[in-house]
């Protein structure tokens, strides 16, 4: 078999699994949206056997006979499209191959049941019954990582999973320069006397109203809505079922703004990056996405750095009155300040742009200090909420919200944490290099010109599919490492501007 | 292998590829409903990818080595289930093997590229750009037949695809003496001085409450609609996703009150039976529907047989004055009757009870022809026109409303019309035997019960699966062969009340 044949069929193999796991996104999509109640137990099952096919197809022996015969041959041209799905084929194939079935099967029961029983559990705070099977979780994702393999502690091979090439040593002073920094503007904002009148947010918004100017904007932003679609859910996500078919979805509040809103421009931010992948790479790692953290980028970008900025709302202001009558009698500015508050909370996904990476970086080091055998998972709760107590001032009243309110870890999602962190600063360094090129991007904005920016994030990361690991992307987009100065700078001028201090 | 491990095997092999068809189903459902515009040609990249997949796991060899296990062995009980399911995987085992790849792609693209210039030439009555591809796909399905293979004529082998073991020889007595009679009593009500005010049909019917009294039939009739979905296309279907998960279709005009209603329960009696499958037999023949004449046998009972009849608009009379204002002057009677009107016309999918076999023969004679070569396509929508004429006494105007006015052909589904008019045949004999057993339907219609008659078909037809082909399942259930005489009784009573003729 020449290089070229073995290209030829993996190529297609990667294809057509590609189809397959389009049909997964979208029964995941349906599960969530349109099934009937009763329909559940048959979706479970054909997502279990369909996962069971893809696992076979992703550990086709074919696949490493190909790989062998490409990896040793002069037809794989360097920086070559053919050579970035080669060494990504690579990397999937070793993942595929190095997780024993038995470990396979017994994280999926464990993962499965785990979510089952956290759904029950977290409501009723019942830490005692939730404990054994996060525990069995833990067990088998340190199994896990050993067969991933690591160089220097285990976490490494779970985050490899979602950011390739980050490593615990990379991020760690990162995210402790980060902390720290939000934890002193934190306390400068508490200690202003300025306060933006929230309640603004909390009157009547009808939600067909909702939906309408929810529309206009991610249309005007630059979303194909003949490309994708918006619909209602209890968690909202972003599905990308493939080329020409990228679905959003959000939940309404009536009597809440912000809910609805930031949840589609966010979901949008993913979609963007979901619709600029290149259709001639589909099924292939030049036609995906690189990891989660870029993925967080593109969402954080459109939802933070676009949708909360003031030009942005300078340009919807008539519209978002025209479509509100709660808004009329409100300025601009008043809007703007209180969709921008900041405020310790207890919970995640509620939280603002100063105190997030705070929740993140509880997360990072409470996770990892569980799977290093640092913390027992007994004491986890109690490390939680001190964590709590030093970064942000609170103390949950309860375990449900506290450790036990986020579903990732029921769901054998360790090591998944950090992403949002790198998204967030990510979107800022990107953010930064842009209007470096682009000039200051929030007077287009407030010109109700989004497309420039667009276009730049599609040229630079959109297209690029999996051609670059996070870091090199990063290098090669922006000319310098990861740094998180551009973030805290921009949290620092945005907000020292609001508060006042 | 013993005989219970390869039944072991067939049994996992048919569940697996089961729920890989419930992926195709869901997809096929969201094309017609929530697909956005852009997502269409990706869709049907998928469906191809799965489509083959599905073909190769029909074909594969080990199905022919372990069928062969079984079939010579002593642990097979006749008449068990696992007797039923054996005879079955041959039976789609044969059939798979048959077609050879060559055949079942170009059929695959033929019928594809059909249906395409169908949607564009049928507005534009372009009979000369159709022909061609029409004639390719006859040619074929010439082909197609050959291969399956057949005792008398090549007719044959088409129809046994879609309604096991029926037979043209068995069907043109049957037909031709429908068709006489229909004729006939066409003629008598034509006569009639007798006329319905179909105008009170067309006033103005509210989309949201026709949905609302839709749903409310529906789940009065027996519909699940908590393992069920009702949604809107352009053209009805039912899509059994498996169990838990059936789903219906209509489409509603403001202005006329049959379309969505009837279509609603028309689908609606296809998804009783998807409902009422066994789903401990969910994947094998045991719990799948055994014909397309038995399956519209189901739907034409419910749309016909309970929803045009009197009793049944007794029990509903006041909820539809409720639901409806345009009602509300408008006496039962007047109503029932209007619902009833025949009236020859050109169109397949307005026909009344009277005149819809008619158009159904029509077809079955001029694909019949076509297909013996007694036909030249050149000469059919001739034929065609002549047929309608001598029958209906109507003569369409155009071949957009002739010939052209279906899909299926277009589609490769040739010898598929007679499951329509053998469906209501199997509903009235089915009718007729249930009577017989529960005592006068129409009293329980107008005293709202419905569940003895869905128990009934459950217990006599849904839970039967594939257990006996259609023929055989009329004899088990109503003690005799295929008998027109209960259709042909059942209208003859009704319309000639109806009209006093």
């Amino acid at each position: 078999m020449t290089a070229q044949e073995a290209y030829q069929w993996l190529l297609q193999h990667s294809r057509e699994s590609a189809y397959l796991e389009s049909f997964a996104r979208l029964a995941a999509w349906d599960q969530a949206t349109y099934t009937p109640r009763k329909g559940h137990p048959h979706r479970a099952q054909m997502q279990a056997a369909l996962a069971k096919l893809l696992h076979q197809r992703a550990t086709d022996p074919r696949i490493g006979e190909r790989l062998a015969i490409l990896e040793g041959s002069s037809w794989l041209q360097p920086g070559s499209v053919e050579a970035v799905n080669v060494r990504e084929w690579r990397r999937a194939f070793e993942r595929a191959t190095r997780i024993p079935e038995r470990l396979a099967v017994e994280l999926a029961q464990a993962t499965s049941e785990g979510e089952a029983i956290w759904e029950e559990a977290r409501p009723k705070n019942d830490w005692e019954g939730f404990r054994p099977i996060l525990k069995r979780i833990f067990a088998l994702t340190r199994e896990l990582a050993d067969v991933l393999g690591y160089k220097e502690e285990p976490y490494d091979a779970l985050l490899d999973q979602y950011e390739p090439g980050a490593t615990t040593a990379q991020l760690e002073p990162i995210f402790k320069q980060v902390g720290e920094a939000s934890v002193a503007l934190l306390r400068r904002i508490q200690g202003s006397r300025r306060r933006p009148d929230t309640a603004i947010l909390r009157r009547h918004f009808p939600i067909p109203a909702q939906e309408a100017f929810g529309k206009e904007v991610i249309a005007r932003l630059g979303f194909d809505l003949e490309a994708g679609r918006l619909d209602v859910v209890a968690h909202p996500f972003m599905q990308g079922i493939g080329p020409g078919d990228v679905r959003l979805t959000t939940r309404y509040y009536p009597d809440y703004f912000n809910a609805g809103f930031f949840s589609i421009v966010h979901e949008m931010g993913h979609g963007l990056y979901g619709q600029g992948l290149l259709p001639e790479h589909f099924g292939t790692p030049m036609g995906s996405e690189i990891s989660l953290g870029v993925h967080e980028s593109q969402s954080r970008t459109w939802e933070n750095l676009v949708g909360r900025s003031l030009g942005f709302w300078r340009y919807f202001w008539p519209r978002v009155q025209h479509h509100f009558e709660a808004l009329r009698d409100v300025r601009l500015e008043d809007f703007y300040f209180a969709i921008n508050a900041v405020e310790p909370s207890l919970i995640r996904v509620e939280a603002d742009e100063v105190t997030y990476n705070l929740h993140i970086l509880i997360r990072f080091e409470v996770e990892r200090a569980l799977l290093r055998g640092e913390l027992d998972l007994e004491d986890a709760p109690e490390a939680w909420e001190a964590k709590y107590q030093q970064y942000l001032g609170v103390r949950p009243p309860q375990i449900g919200d506290g450790l036990m309110q986020d579903v990732h870890w029921a769901a054998g999602l360790i090591g998944y944490f950090p992403t949002y962190t790198l998204g967030n600063l990510y979107a800022a360094q990107f953010f930064a290099r842009a209007e470096r090129e682009l000039g200051p991007l929030e007077e287009q904005f407030a010109r109700g010109e989004f497309s420039l920016l667009l276009e730049w994030t599609r040229r630079n990361i959109h297209h690029q599919g999996s051609r670059y690991w996070p870091r090199e992307l990063l290098w090669q987009v922006t000319g310098e490492d990861l740094n998180p100065t551009h973030l805290l700078t921009y949290l620092e001028r945005k907000f020292s501007a609001l508060y006042g201090v």
